[in-house]
């Protein structure tokens, strides 16, 4: 694993939660981003190499939606770059670790992710991702 | 700010957690640390530039083992590296966040370190923290 990618973090208004995001780290959030797929709209800010993304769920289904009717606002996961998502996803079921989905979904930010179930890991949702290459881009 | 410098995951036992951290991450932690101040043991592990610190409660005050008592085992904070802690704090107060205390704290790591109020920051602890250098540590 090279470094935290990012952290994502629930919020009920993306909207409210960019406003004080920009106050709290003292830039602008440089891309924002509606993932369909996971019901999403999404917000990213730099932090040096790594990235803070805020996460609104678009309808009831989405697991931000209910993330946030269980345990209300708050850290949801963290992401960590992995250069070969296919070997660190084998890896971790070697370990006893249970993944999320059995091969790499399409996420934000040009990435294939996984997660990893947070009852291996104390409480903690832990996302793999790789960042795509054009010619994966290709495919 | 200059990166994030670790994300805390409160944990019941540390022990238990650093096994499977060391099997989830692929690498052993390199330190382990008591912080009276804070009545916490830490250990971390290097990712990258960032680090990841499980953190467990060693009494009934300790804010770790309130967490636990609360919310269960999981994310507890977000800690991000800066130059001037003091500067940091004065920003945020300007821009109208609440912090936890009115001068920085002495961390597990070798750093400076103070949180800002969830309520301000939809739900997330974030800690800023400055490396102490050596002749701080004089002081």
């Amino acid at each position: 694993m090279n470094k935290i990618e990012h952290v994502g973090i629930a919020v009920k208004s993306l909207k409210t939660a960019i406003a004080q995001y920009e106050k709290l780290m003292g830039v602008s959030s440089y891309k924002q981003e509606h993932v369909a797929s996971e019901q999403v709209n999404t917000a990213f800010f730099k932090v040096g190499v790594n990235k803070i993304e805020l996460l609104e769920g678009t309808g009831p289904d989405s697991a931000i939606t209910k993330y946030l009717e269980k345990r209300g606002e708050g850290i949801h996961h963290i992401a960590m770059d992995v250069d070969d998502i296919y070997a660190q996803m084998r890896r971790l079921q070697e370990e006893g670790f249970v993944l999320l989905s059995q091969t790499p979904k399409r996420g934000a930010d040009n990435k294939l992710i996984c997660f990893v179930h947070p009852k291996d890991t104390h409480g903690v949702l832990i996302e793999l991702c790789q960042e795509l290459k054009e010619r994966d881009n290709d495919k």
